[in-house]
C-alpha cells in the first residue's frame, strides 16, 4: 500500500509496455527460436553511422551540448523543423512556433497541460494511444471516447455529437497509433472546421509522418493562415532517425500557447537533453535520402504484413499503416489472456486490444496490435508460420 | 490570447530563469566588460574530458545507448546509486527502490504526481524553488509557505501547525536551493517524525548534497529500517558532473511509490536519456577524486562571497551554501527591479527574492539570490566591485 496515494494516479492503469515486458520474465527462449518483439514502435538498430559520429563529436568538442539551453529547444534545430515543415505542408510555420520536448510524448502532456485540467473533457478516438489516456487520466481530464467503425475512422458527425461545454480538445494520431490508419486530408480539415467552431483545439499527433504511403502533404491544416488559433502540432524524431533513446520530439503551436507550454517544459524538463537535440538537427539536414529509403523499407514491410495476415486462417486485418498493423483474432479467448500464452506459446510479443480501449469496448479482446516495423521480411515470415501454428 | 486555456497553467507564473534570460536581451556587455552571469546553478564549463569520451564511445560503439530502455531507467545505474547511497547514508536502499528521471525537476513532479491531485496541500518553505511552487500550481495543488526567520531554516513546530486534512507532504530542499542553507541532521528527523505521525510524506531534495560543507551522511533517514514509509528523496546529475545539459535525475522512494511514479514517467518519458545516463554511470564510477576537488572548489567560492558580501556597504548575507548566497541587498527598491537595473548598471544577471517568495511575502523585495558557483574567485571579486559601485 502506497499512502498518501493521489487517487487520479491511482485510478491511472500501469505502463503497458512495462506491462508486456514482465510477460517476458522467466521466459526462455532457445536460440534458434528467438523471441519475436513487436509490442512497441521502436527501431532495433543504431542510428546511422555518420549519425552517430556527429554525437559522438559533439560530445567531445561542443561544450554547450553538456550544458543547459533554452526551455523551448536548440534555436537552430527551431529554425530547421519550421523551415522543412512549411515546404511539406504548405504553409506559413515559424521559428517562434517550434518547441522540441524530450519526446512525443511529453509534447502531448505539455498541449494537454496548457489545455485542461480537472474535471474538463477531451475527445479521443478509440482504439487509443494508451499515454494519451494515462496522461489524462492522472490529470482528471475525462477521456471522451470516439468509438469508430470496422474502418477504425472517426466521424466528424459522432465528434460534434460528444462537444460539451468541459471539451477542451479533438486528439487525432494520423498515422494511427495503434491501428495505422492514415487519415484523409479532407477529414482533417472538416476536424479542423468543427473544433474552430467550438473554440476548442485540434492536436493532431504525427510521430509517423515519415512513413505516411502517400506522398506529399498529408494534410492542408498548415496551409490556413491561420492555422494557430485551433491546431497543436505533435512530431517525434524517434522512428525517423531512430532515436529512441535520446528523446526528442516536437510542439508547434501558436506563440501565445508556446508561452504558457513553457511554463509546463520548464518545470518538467528544463530544456530538452543537447545532444539528441545535435542528433535530431543533424539529421534534418543530412539523412533526407537514407530516410526516403526507409520509408520503402517500412512500406513494403507493410506490404508483406497485409498479404501474410490475409493468408491466416481467421485473422482480419482491420488495417496496416506506419509501424502497425491492427488486426483481429480468431481464437475466441481475450487478446490481453492471448498475447500472455503467445509469449509462451508461439514466442511472439505483441499487445492486445485491450491495452488500446476502455474497459467499456468490448472489441478490444478480439484485436491485437503488431508494431511490425520492428521486424524485418524473414522475421515476419516467422511471425506467421508461428501464428498459422498457434493453437488456442 | 490563448484560447482555450486551462485556468491553473494560466495562473502559473512564467518561467523565472527564461524572464531573466529575456532582460539580456539587446543589452550590449563590452568585451572588456563581460556579464557575470550568478543567475542560474549551471556549470559554465564542459565535463572532464574522460566522461566526454566515454559519452562519444557510447554513442559509437553502443547501440542500445540510442533505443528504449526502462522506464525507470538503467538497472545498472540504479544499482550504483543504491549502492553508494547505502554506503553514505548508512542505510539500505535497494536498486528497486531508484527510479531515474529527466533531471530532478521531472522527479518532483512525479513524486508530487503520485501524492497529491487538485485540492490538495503540500507544505513548502519560504523562500523557496520556484519550479517546485510552479508544478503544484498548474496541478491545481496549494502550496503552503512555511515561513522562517532570518535563519531561513524552518521550524518543526510551525509546519506542524500548517497541517490539515488535505496536506500530502512537506518538502525540504537541502542544501537549500535558493537560500544554500544545510539543514540540521536532527532537523530533518525531526520532520520526518512529524510526517510519519500525520501519515504525509516528506520529500527531500539533494540536489545540492555533493556540495555540502559537512563530511560524511547529512542526515541519518535513510538508517532508518522504515524510512521508506515516509521519505521520498530527490538527486540531479546536472551539478557533480556538469551534465546539466543531459538531464538526468534521480528520485528514491518505496517500491509501492514507484510503481506508480513509473505510471508518470511512462506517460512524460517514456525512459531517460540513455547517453546521459551512461555519462552518470561513469561519472560515479570514475570522478569521486575529481567531484572532491570540484566540492572544496565551490566551498573556497563560498568563503569568497562570505567575506565579499559582509564587506559590502549595507548588504546582509543571510545565508550561503552549495551553490547559492542569499542576501539582502541596500538600495530601498524591490529587488525585481534592482535586478534589471543590475544587468544594465552593473553587469551583473542575478535573480530577485520576489521569485522565491509569493506574492503576500514582502521579504523579497529586499533579497536576492546569486548562484555564485558559477564564478570563479576573480569573477566574484568583480561581482563585488561591480555591486560596491552601484549607484541605486
Amino acid at each position: 500500500m502506497t499512502d498518501p496515494l493521489n487517487p487520479r494516479m491511482g485510478a491511472t492503469i500501469p505502463s503497458p509496455v512495462m506491462e508486456a515486458r514482465r510477460w517476458l520474465e522467466g521466459v526462455r527462449f532457445e536460440p534458434d527460436r528467438p523471441l519475436i518483439n513487436v509490442s512497441q514502435a521502436a527501431p532495433m538498430e543504431a542510428p546511422p553511422e555518420g549519425l552517430r559520429r556527429a554525437i559522438a563529436e559533439a560530445a567531445i568538442n561542443d561544450s554547450s551540448a553538456h550544458l543547459y539551453g533554452p526551455v523551448l529547444g536548440l534555436p537552430e534545430l527551431r529554425a530547421e523543423i519550421a523551415s522543412q515543415w512549411s515546404t511539406a505542408y504548405g504553409g506559413d510555420i515559424a521559428a517562434d512556433q517550434v518547441a522540441i520536448t524530450q519526446g512525443c510524448n511529453q509534447a502531448f502532456c505539455a498541449a494537454m497541460a496548457t489545455l485542461a485540467g480537472e474535471g474538463d473533457e477531451v475527445i479521443v478516438p478509440t482504439p487509443w494511444y494508451f499515454n494519451h489516456a494515462m496522461w489524462l487520466s492522472m490529470q482528471g481530464i475525462r477521456t471522451v471516447p470516439l468509438v469508430t467503425g470496422d474502418s477504425l475512422v472517426p466521424e466528424v458527425q459522432r465528434a460534434a455529437s460528444l462537444i460539451t461545454g468541459r471539451t477542451r480538445a479533438i486528439v487525432l494520431v494520423t498515422p494511427n497509433n495503434p491501428a495505422g490508419v492514415e487519415y484523409p486530408a479532407q477529414l482533417l480539415g472538416d476536424f479542423r472546421t468543427l473544433c474552430r467552431r467550438h473554440g476548442i483545439a485540434l492536436v493532431v499527433d504525427e510521430t509517423y509522418r515519415d512513413f505516411d504511403s502517400r506522398l506529399g502533404a498529408p494534410h492542408e491544416l498548415f496551409a490556413d493562415p491561420h492555422w494557430d488559433d485551433t491546431l497543436i502540432h505533435l512530431y517525434s524524431f524517434s522512428k525517423a532517425y531512430r532515436l529512441t533513446g535520446h528523446r526528442v520530439g516536437a510542439l508547434i503551436a501558436g506563440r501565445g500557447r508556446l508561452a504558457e507550454v513553457e511554463k509546463f517544459l520548464d518545470t518538467v524538463a528544463i530544456c530538452p537533453n543537447q545532444l539528441g537535440q545535435r542528433a535530431a538537427l543533424w539529421g534534418m539536414r543530412n539523412l533526407g535520402k537514407w530516410l526516403a529509403r526507409e520509408r520503402e523499407e517500412v512500406l513494403s514491410r507493410r506490404a508483406a504484413i497485409e498479404a501474410g495476415l490475409s493468408a491466416l486462417p481467421g485473422w482480419s486485418l482491420l488495417a496496416a499503416g506506419a509501424y502497425f498493423a491492427y488486426a483481429r483474432h480468431p481464437y475466441g479467448l481475450p487478446s490481453d489472456r492471448l498475447a500472455r500464452r503467445l509469449v509462451n506459446e508461439a514466442g511472439v510479443l505483441l499487445l492486445p486490444g485491450t491495452m488500446f480501449r476502455p474497459p467499456a469496448e468490448m472489441q478490444g479482446r478480439d484485436e491485437v496490435r503488431i508494431a511490425f516495423a520492428n521486424a524485418d521480411r524473414a522475421g515476419l515470415a516467422t511471425l506467421f508460420e508461428r501464428l498459422g501454428a498457434f493453437c488456442p
